[in-house]
């Protein structure tokens, strides 16, 4: 017998799994089964299989992240410091678990010059001077392809410079990718779908305006070439997916339609915006319309029809960069053109008039293109998070509860510069004390209600220093929140603590609001959709209020909208080329959102 | 008898009075003595005149200050509102006091053009509109004679900007300067030593370095041209006061001697520096020099020898300004000449040594000039206060208890940037509001033990947007005390709370000492020196601590020094052509001195 169990383990390398097996077997089978997951440590599969039966590999993967996350630090250290380095030694002596160096193999780490290595291992060395653990990463990446060496060393590079317990936390997150996609391979799966969306947004980021392609960057603002080129695009994955109908609208929206079971069928109206703040992501806006494309493209090839249409929309602006006319592409779909726009001038004296005549829109058709709300089921967006929140649950996907309303102010408090030797603590007129007190209310302000957010981004002593007492200190005020009230309670207190501190101190404050934006709650029934839909998948269902503003907040006003969140990596940043999501995540994205159409299909037969 | 009154009031008008009379007046004669000294506002001196007998005019001048400064803020606001506009309609119409009608016929004010008369009524009227009282200003200024129409109009447009309660204060002050002109005037008092003092710094301050004198602006750099003729100028001074030795040793330091009755006897140390900061004030070491000088004046005139010499040294360099080597002159009197410096640079290129040689200075001199302890009493210096304590007080003079000790760094901490409407208010690692917590917990731990100063003069968020919480915020930090271990104990506080906030907010930071000074504390003998000259002016004895540097700190490590500070109008700025004094005050100034030089010669008879 002992001769035949070496055999047996290599057939389950080497053989894909399915659920069931690993649901049936033997605890010491279902082990083995999990063998290498997570390197060196099978406490964790240990435990995590104590959950069994799995649903389906989401539920088996976040039942794994689960026990992570509630060992002990000294089981979190441990785990970090079960892992080689990166082009160690341990590379080089080829001394390491087989999946360790497939990966490093991958990402061409077996290849390294010697320069190249000579840097990783100088930056390895610091890293784990500084923390105490060797830097760990998932280096075949957000598409499971493998990383090049060059953005290992730049990774590398930047995660030196973190904090030990963010950088803990982000180390953890890694593992959970790396675990990720051996289970991937364990079971055979292939995220075809979410591939698919990775893909596409990688095709669609090729076109960028020629200034900052030139520098490797992506921006594409309204009606540029690059612009035109993504419209283009859009339409043209639109007529392969199967729409049957694409057209481009007087505003530059890219509008693709696939008809219910009866083509005058009401609709579900969806999409995102395709325009890019400058130096942007590549998955901010473009997810949402792309997400439901390949929802399209799934049904059509079964030549599936539902009792309502699909409406995609791919909005031409959302970020008002090249004119100020934010929510220009959603804006117009509910009448709020306004035609005061066509006159403004971008950077270079192009008036927007002119730049849609040369694109070939017809600005008088832009009225027509108001949509009749009866005509519609209701308004749902898909977006990337551009937050830390899913990132840090190590959760996929998020329900949106609300699109907050925000409110801005620039502010300056004048007190009285003096010498800082000279002049007593208490006949001070401290003007930056007076805003360091306001900084610390509205934190405190803020978080003493729960989906209230409140910053002061910009502070400053304007010629401050070090042995004067500053007469003179400018700030902002940007307050946010789920509802209306909830950020005019706050937006009060703090303008009311502004005031008191202002009185106590002696100094007095000019104050400007620059912005205000109602908030836009998400209809509960359609939020239950999504909180299904995720359900679903085997993830846990979690909801967020979104702090930034989207298209969903435009047709908010004439329809019932809610949103999905997809989690961004890099925690969370966006407007930021660092801004990524995983093509796992993706292909869940797209499993929900064809969850929800089936939802809604059995609704409405 | 009726006939008669109006004639003995005419007479007590024109006729000076003496403080005999006054303390010799019924209740009634002495009020009316004191008619119009404080505009409309008979009880302030009904008040004081209860304090009778006075020993002197400053005793009375503190008297009535006491008054106002007891009285409830209703009956200081009826003070302010009791007085005519300045330029108004009373003027045009003569309906004025004798007393204001004068003050502004001697600036010029009834003599203004129409533009100058329509500037002044409007910046008036919204002066007026903003504080709810009128515009007071003591337009005979500092030295009697007068402001200029251009003086008053800035003076107006600046004071415009004030907070209300300074604004209330500045105005209270300004009418005890009229008061006491009033009262010299009553009197028939001039003071013609403070009024030497304030001419002979009008007179040095016309030398100044050509690229700011082209401005209008005070600047004297060492060993310039212009520093070169202060330091002619003050030689020629001091030879015409009678001085017995008169130079300009090997660093450039002006020194003269007016022997004792013995030319042997050991000699009090005193002075200052004459060199200035860029766009300086007029007063800032200077006041040090030219108080002693103005005795040993007086002294010669009556041929008077005391049993000590008096060595008055003019320093050629304390401000650091044109190189780095702050303290030069005292320093080199104590040994401290380092000869590294000799090889700096100035801005263009020239090194000290060639500036030196071009001033015919001997550098291989410099190690001979230190002086020996045992040839000196001690060390006295008199300053302007560059602070606004004396000035809030209204005293003319203070007596300084310790030069402060004193600590810098400059720092930065280091959060993370993130999305200020997507990151909530749990997970974020803000370094504005973690700078926030220090400046202000900063604020409370100085004020907390008296004589303490810190502050945050720099502070900035670089490149802050609103809309994303802060991932740096850069600051400095300045802590003084009158002693190193009070100093020692706050900064150590402060450090700690940085290292606290940071460990709890997840954010690093990195700190750099940038400089450390030890305190000089007065020698109690010699700070008793000072208050019992300022006891016997008939002022309050009031101490303070300096906390800016001084000669007097390079001194104390070879003997025993103490300072006397004069206060500074405009809240005691400095390092500013705003820094102002009285002629009143220089003079009280010099008898202090002179009071000093008394004390010593009993003492030493």
């Amino acid at each position: 017998m002992m001769s035949t169990l070496p055999l047996t383990l290599t057939l389950t390398l080497t053989l894909t799994l399915t659920m069931n097996e690993l649901n049936a077997a033997s605890p010491q089978q279902a082990l083995a089964h999990l063998d290498g997951v997570y390197e060196h440590s099978t406490w964790i599969a240990e435990a995590a299989l104590l959950q069994r039966p799995f649903k389906n590999l989401a539920h088996l993967k976040r039942a794994l992240v689960d026990v992570v996350r509630g060992a002990r630090i000294e089981q979190q250290l441990q785990l970090l410091r079960a892992h080689p380095e990166l082009a160690g030694k341990a590379l080089l002596a080829k001394s390491l678990t087989a999946e360790s160096s497939n990966e490093q193999s991958l990402s061409g780490l077996t290849h390294c010059s010697a320069d190249e290595l000579a840097v990783i291992q100088k930056l390895n060395a610091a890293y784990n001077a500084k923390f105490g653990w060797p830097f760990l990463l998932a280096v075949r990446g957000p598409r499971g392809l493998g990383m090049t060496r060059g953005e290992i060393i730049a990774t590398l590079q930047r995660r030196l410079a973190g904090h030990p317990d963010f950088e803990l936390a982000e180390c953890l997150r890694n593992i959970h990718r790396i675990a990720e996609i051996r289970l991937n391979d364990k079971f055979g799966v292939v995220p075809t779908l979410g591939n698919t969306v990775w893909d596409w947004c990688e095709s669609l980021a090729q076109h960028s305006d020629p200034e900052y392609k030139a520098n490797g960057q992506l921006t594409v603002t309204y009606l540029t070439q690059a612009h035109r080129a993504c419209s283009d695009q859009l339409g043209f994955w639109m007529r392969e997916c199967g729409f049957d109908e694409v057209s481009v609208d007087a505003v530059g929206n890219v509008v693709g339609v696939y008809f219910g079971q009866d083509s005058r069928a009401r609709r579900l109206l969806t999409g995102s915006h395709f325009d890019t703040v400058r130096n942007a992501g590549k998955y901010d806006g473009r997810l949402g319309i792309l997400v439901p494309m390949l929802c399209v493209r799934e049904l059509k090839a079964q030549d599936k029809r539902l009792p309502f249409g699909i409406e995609v929309v791919g909005f031409s602006e959302e970020e008002g960069q090249r004119y100020k006319a934010t929510f220009l592409g959603s804006g117009a779909l509910i009448g709020q053109f306004d035609s005061a726009w066509l006159d403004q001038q971008d950077a270079i004296g192009v008036t927007m008039r002119s730049a849609m005549l040369q694109a070939g829109l017809k600005v008088d058709d832009i009225a027509a293109i108001t949509r009749h709300a009866a005509n519609y089921l209701g308004f749902v967006e898909v977006h990337i998070e551009q937050g830390p929140v899913l990132n840090a649950l190590d959760l996929p996907l998020g329900v949106v509860t609300s699109i907050n309303g925000s409110v801005r102010y620039v502010g300056e408090v004048i007190g009285m510069a003096s010498h800082a030797g000279t002049t007593p603590m208490s006949t001070r007129r401290d003007a930056a004390t007076a805003v360091a007190e306001l900084a610390l209310f509205m934190e405190r302000r803020a978080a003493s209600v729960p989906e209230v957010v409140a910053t002061m981004g910009m502070l400053s002593v304007p010629g401050g220093s070090m042995n004067v007492v500053p007469g003179k200190c400018q700030f902002s005020l940007d307050i946010r929140a789920t509802t209306n009230a909830a950020r005019d309670e706050c937006a009060a207190d703090v303008l009311a603590e502004l005031q008191a501190i202002c009185g106590r101190r002696g100094v007095s404050f000019t104050l400007e609001q620059t912005m205000s934006a109602a908030a836009a709650p998400s209809n509960p029934t359609w939020q239950a959709h999504w909180e299904r839909a995720v359900a679903a998948l085997g993830l846990p269902v979690f909801t967020l209020p979104s702090g930034a503003g989207h298209d969903a907040m435009k047709l908010h006003e004439v329809m019932p909208q809610a949103m999905l969140f997809m989690r961004g990596g890099n925690s969370g940043v966006s407007h930021n080329p660092l801004e990524t999501i995983t093509a796992d995540d993706a292909q869940l994205c797209v499993e929900a959102f064809q969850h929800l159409l089936n939802q809604l299909a059995t609704e409405l037969q």
